[in-house]
């Protein structure tokens, strides 16, 4: 259909025609007004705490206790449990977060606009890897890091990017996959590229070069450090390509660690869910497929711009790391993504494959027709709360979100 | 014969038990004792002023300028040919420096130790790109970095390595090949890394953070800031390979220009010459072949341990800067590079190519034998004084040193 097709090369045009940039680091009650007291915002899809996996609840506890709420995790479970909190969708909130996902009124967060069309999107700080809140950890060690985040490096943060003109990311995620990174198990190299862009003026605008050293040691020690802001990077692009009348393109997938959801663009904000899955992957010494929580977070944006398990051809480094075969093979996801997609992202190439462009624009029609769901690099949470990360493997997303939205969708264009 | 085998593989095993760090940064004059006024350490084999290329010479004025010993450019080239300066190569004085590679008492030289050997090497700092001495540079502008590198930039890393234990560059190498650099043309991803490694002692240890600023803004501004690392961990590393009674393998490949030259091990120090050849390349705009000098420096180290072209797999972005052809083809280059050379290095490897280790171990019979001369991407300098870099390409190093050096040595060894 003519209709179809015009609309998902607009929705594709604005997804291409995007200019995210990394403009500011602020307390998210700032720029997220509706954030108030004892409101808790998570990944995926809606949810209420009954339903909510191990490490959700964990999180959920410890970001309670963090934001004073809760004198201890205990009572915060309980005040959970008695309804004493309102839990929303990041995604509700111009906002994203890996794993977990918590983002409350203290936390500072990332925000990128997309110059291009004039929004902004939101997400806090990466936290490191192992027992972290975004995995489900919630104890003193995990508390102390968020306050230093909001204390010292989130303030420095954005001091450095206010005395200039931000940094832009598509230029810098561009040098990343030429680097190896696909932007989501792996971001070395776009980390890295982070702290290149920011650290001269963290330096200039610093008050203290003890809190510099540590907030430069701790950009310096997180390999994923980039992922949170590939993942504001990837909201803040999609946000523009919703509601386009017509078009079966994919602007959100997301799954809060019970339920695997999904938007598209010419079906507006309606959720479409299906159980999340088990993810397939390499777990950390000591742990087993046993302790694996199911597949988790906002993070699945990555993906939905084309990078992330999409980008795989980009990173035969990361093949190994997910357990996803020989590094030779890494190409064989991205050239299957594109089966599945209406373009290729002519800014966002992969040097080792002749600068073949990203798969950009998941076409439900296609996703359906082909039987190919999305391949999705992920990290793997521990099942029970206060815990942590345990492993990385790749996942594949439900076929039954993209079966009701095409169902959805074709009733929204009369062909049902 | 089993004592050539046996001598080579004891020098493989050398070269594969090396561990480089980068320990210190320090004047020229307090680690090379004999490197006096008007001296003048340069890249390749002994050359002397009148058989030196244009930007060698363009360099030789302007170093002498730099350090007080002419007036002016017009003068310090009079001095030069009246004889006022002593030449040496950087090589006999456990240095290296890229291109030109002026090396003069007052520069300061970061220092690579070998913690298995015990030795160490130096190279000067990496000006950056364009006009800069080592391309032949020699205006006020070129003075004016190289001063800025003596009394701002060396001093801030060598307080910074000298608050720690050094940067251990075996490990941070391995990490630049899964991100795309080969350590002579690309370099990105391991000045990246540098960055990070050195960017939180230099906050701690920083007395002025405007001065700290601008030496980061350096650093992070300079992809190819690794090269000279790179180049004195090269040096590192062979230098306890010579020597070795029997031993075919290639210590060391350099060029001032004029010459190309070469070492091996088991003919000791002796330089075996031929004339050197012109890159093959790609020109900035507004050159071309007619503007370039042949080919220079001591970079050629990098390839004498495995990297550089002989790393091109690893680097398939590399491809198109140097003009070799498309990124999918860059894996040959390391391939036809493993019929040269005795082993692979397991501890640096290619994820692209399945962890395939680089190719390490030059044996000059096997030049001979195969007529594959080793491939070398270098950066391209104008041919006059003066100008700077024109371009990047590929070039091999001439037969006619592997002969020579072969006839030697087979006499050496009793065969000839």
């Amino acid at each position: 259909m003519k209709q179809i097709e015009d609309a998902n090369q607009e929705a594709l045009r604005r997804m291409l025609a995007a200019d995210p940039v990394l403009v500011d680091v602020l307390p998210a009650a700032q720029v997220i007004p509706e954030l108030t007291d004892r409101m808790i915002l998570h990944a995926g899809p809606p949810i209420d705490w009954e339903r909510m996996c191990g490490p959700m609840q964990g999180a959920v506890m410890g970001i309670a206790v963090f934001e004073g709420w809760a004198p201890d995790l205990e009572t915060a479970a309980n005040m959970a449990a008695e309804g004493a909190f309102e839990f929303h969708p990041n995604h509700h909130f111009d906002a994203v977060g890996p794993m977990t996902g918590m983002t409350t009124l203290s936390q500072p967060v990332m925000i990128v606009e997309n110059r291009t069309f004039g929004n902004r999107a939101y997400c806090t700080i990466n936290e490191g890897l192992g027992k972290v809140m975004r995995f489900g950890g919630n104890d003193d060690e995990v508390l102390k890091r968020l306050a230093w985040l909001r204390d010292v490096l989130g303030p420095a943060m954005g001091k450095a990017l206010g005395a200039g003109d931000g940094l832009p990311l598509k230029s810098l995620v561009a040098r990343g996959l030429s680097m190896g990174d696909e932007m989501h198990q792996r971001n070395v190299a776009c980390s890295g590229l982070t702290l290149r862009g920011l650290s001269p003026a963290m330096a200039e605008t610093a008050n203290d070069t003890h809190d510099l050293a540590e907030a430069l040691a701790f950009v310096a020690g997180n390999d994923q450090f980039f992922l949170n802001i590939a993942m504001a990077m990837g909201k803040a692009i999609m946000d523009p390509v919703r509601g386009i009348e017509g078009s079966s393109l994919v602007t959100a997938m997301s799954r809060n660690g019970t339920d695997f959801g999904i938007r598209v663009s010419g079906t507006g904000d309606t959720w479409f869910t299906a159980p999340v899955e088990m993810p397939e992957g390499l777990y950390f010494p000591g742990f087993t497929e046993k302790d694996a929580n199911p597949d988790m977070g906002d993070s699945t944006i990555v993906e939905t711009i084309g990078l992330g398990g999409f980008a795989m051809g980009a990173a035969p480094a990361v093949a190994g790391f997910v357990g996803a075969g020989a590094a030779s093979g890494a190409a064989n996801f991205t050239r299957t993504m594109g089966e599945i997609t209406v373009g290729e992202n002519p800014e966002w190439t992969i040097p080792a494959l002749d600068y073949l462009g990203v798969p950009t624009g998941i076409d439900i029609r296609l996703v359906v027709e082909t039987g190919l769901a999305p391949s999705i690099n992920t990290g793997i949470a521990h099942k029970e709360p206060g815990v942590g990360q345990v492993g990385a493997g790749v996942v594949r997303a439900p076929m039954g979100c993209f079966r009701q939205a095409l169902e959805t969708f074709a009733e929204s264009v009369g062909v049902s």
